[in-house]
């Protein structure tokens, strides 16, 4: 017996939207509302899903149908309200990840103390890439789970916060994400952009920079593609009201010197007294600089570095932080401990039981530093949680002790490994003697930032 | 918080096929075999198969891959054995679906009366043409559903049936057709080959003919998309060893003169006697002569042609589908009765309550009779099942009363409406109306048969 095809109302509805896609066709405004509103409710069931993502994959969204498709999946859930008060001051900066990436731990607190409220929704380990809040919470009591009334509390008090996803955020996302993962519709900038989007829309800010990164280290290997997708969220920023800017930056090489949690902890409260390194301090400056002026806070380039560069140096990035973490859960005494200058902090946080130097074999000029290799060692090590959903190592990681242009010799130590097994294995020892290419000349190219296109 | 992507084993390997399909590349025959085994035990979840249905509709599958398919779905469940000594014998027919047609139940005791062995597994009401097994149901007792032990047993003593799917027949179908209803992926000529010709081969056939219609009353419109799934439906049967011939025939007015459920059996027990109208027995025959030369009960067309207006005409085929009825639960009086040429049957099986007939405006030469919207009145009177799976009404229907190709004076009564509301609606009366045409002269090119083109 054949089967009757038992179709009812919403099934039909959700097939016409398909059919038009698969037959690509542009979704107009109510339809893309449509397919939200029943992938929400449930009548938009996995195959149809399923397919539909398929069909969105193949045949792509005009650059209309994103924006309605990010717009409703943000008012999908929970939308973020603010005090009048505010308006024009909100503000905040999403990457799409990148290894030893830790601008967002400083950057939130520097913007806070530059007079800006900074709600920054931020992710986890993903892939390869460490996840800012899987770093925070290296920070003894550090708790990322907060209510948007909690968060509204933070940034009255202190001016800025660093959270998970509340609960009803984006539920169009938490649906549709994983489903694409299963789907073999990763993929997709449309569908990538509307994902990272919708979750900062639903922030309801008044200007956002976002750092697309390209590289070894990043989601996107080319730089075509990374700005493709730069371009495409910088639109849709702006079509939702939004004042967005997005920075496409190099991630070849790890940002800063520290991977891992810990360590990366350690180095974000460096830089909030002004001791960062040079490419992850002009990283943060620029992106910060750029949300300065979008939101009127500083009148030029000139004026919102020098405000940045200012709470920088003057402890009161590090004084906002050190808030942050008391109104996020950490004891009151660590957290100031962890704050003040010239401390040593490292025993206040986990740590590793051992650490390792490897050698230089060569001597010249550091040409790159593999960050895709040291993101797979500082995995082997047990600093990101993997997909067997195991516990993190927070005190594991690496220190690299040369940044790209600079000069080494044969023997110096370039890499500090901080592991908890007695014996580095052969494979990690490897990764990172491959990680490290030393010219013999320096690069006439080397970019002095990481900034390879300001996108707006 | 992002969600940390959790894929598990099968739905990575799952992934991999929905991947290699989605960039156009070829599953080779391990892979089809795994992707039917994980749709089967449900590891190939909803979403997948949606993704996975959308991505070979629109990327396709080759000749190759249907084929695999095809296989994997057919030994996805029971397949059928038949004692060594019918080998040879085994015959089916399957059609693609019309109005009025009627010529499953005509063919099949045919050819037992000729020595064939004919498991015939048909279908119900589907879309917009009437079911073989409807049809059958609107005989008193006549039942549709049996195991395939007792199909074996029907085969062994009267030599034909005409069921229902068995319980356990091609489950993989039994998923992926539902999916493919809500997903936009009906309309794949790859997917409705696989889906029919599954089903068929499961059957162990040494050959079958396929009647692939085309017209108004088709599911292939066009004639060259009808050629087309003719084509790859004999290239499936073939490649897994079964004889396979294809009819390609018009469906643009309905085949023979009754539509609806016991107006279409009392036609064919007319035909069981030699009494059937030139277009319906000329496909009858056809069609049987093609399987007769293919098992080889036949030497020739000429042969297999005589053969089968033979036990038309002497009475056998009808003694076989008397039998036929018995075995499927038919009081025993009640088929003697049926099959007594020359008796009123009409009272015997279930009639409406009003006849109504309609006359010809015009004087002419039957041009045409749209079979579509003869479908759609048939459909209004409550001949078929509709979606919301209300009861057929067997008694309702059309007799068409004037062929393509006569000549018709206006004022003529030129089709019989049997209906159970006292009153047509306009509706009814405008949809037949409209499905007459009548042209001042004969056409030239009218075809002797339905037949238009023979592929094998």
């Amino acid at each position: 017996m054949t089967a009757i095809p038992k179709v009812n109302e919403n099934e039909k509805k959700n097939l016409d939207l398909i059919i038009k896609k698969r037959d690509g066709k542009q979704l107009d405004e109510s339809e893309i509302k449509l397919f939200i509103q029943h992938v929400i409710d449930g009548s938009f069931k996995d195959a149809q899903l399923g397919a539909m993502l398929m069909a969105i994959y193949m045949k792509d969204l005009s650059k209309v149908e994103v924006s309605h498709l990010t717009r409703e999946m943000a008012s999908s859930g929970e939308v973020f309200k603010w005090p009048q008060e505010w308006r024009g001051s909100i503000v905040d900066k999403h990457s799409t990840g990148g290894v030893g990436d830790k601008t967002s731990i400083i950057l939130a607190p520097a913007l806070a103390a530059c007079g800006c409220k900074v709600p920054m929704v931020s992710g986890r380990h993903l892939g390869f890439t460490g996840g800012t809040l899987d770093k925070l919470e290296s920070i003894p009591g550090f708790t990322t789970s907060r209510t948007s009334e909690q968060i509204v509390e933070a940034l009255k008090e202190v001016g800025c916060c660093i959270v998970g996803q509340t609960a009803n955020l984006d539920p169009a996302d938490k649906i549709m994400y994983p489903t694409r993962d299963v789907t073999g519709t990763v993929d997709s900038l449309s569908l990538i952009s509307a994902s990272i989007m919708s979750k900062k829309m639903a922030e309801q800010l008044d200007a956002l920079v976002l750092d697309v990164t390209t590289g070894l280290g990043a989601f996107m290997k080319t730089e075509n593609r990374a700005k493709e997708l730069a371009h495409m969220m910088v639109n849709i920023g702006k079509s939702l009201g939004v004042k967005t800017v997005a920075f496409l930056t190099d991630m070849n090489s790890p940002l800063g010197m520290a991977v891992g949690n810990s360590l990366e902890i350690i180095e974000c409260l460096g830089a909030l007294h002004g001791e960062g390194v040079p490419d992850l301090i002009d990283l943060v400056i620029q992106l910060g600089a750029q949300l300065l002026m979008d939101c009127g806070k500083a009148r030029d380039e000139t004026e919102a570095t020098n405000r940045l560069t200012e709470v920088l140096n003057n402890g009161s990035a590090a004084e906002k932080f050190c808030a942050m973490m008391k109104k996020q859960g950490v004891d009151p005494d660590l957290a100031n401990k962890l704050c003040l200058k010239g401390s040593d902090i490292r025993e206040l946080l986990p740590r590793s039981k051992f650490k390792t130097e490897l050698k230089s074999q060569k001597s010249g000029y550091v040409k790159r530093i593999d960050a895709m290799n040291c993101a797979l060692v500082s995995n082997m090590l047990g600093a990101d949680r993997d997909k067997t959903d195991n516990q993190i190592n927070f005190g594991v990681g690496l220190e690299v002790l040369f940044s790209v242009g600079q000069q080494i010799q044969e023997g110096d130590s370039w890499i500090r490994v901080h592991h908890d097994e007695e014996v580095l294995t052969s494979d990690v020892e490897q990764l990172l003697m491959d990680a490290l290419s030393v010219d013999s000349s320096k690069d006439p190219n080397l970019r002095p930032t990481r900034v390879i296109e300001i996108i707006s």
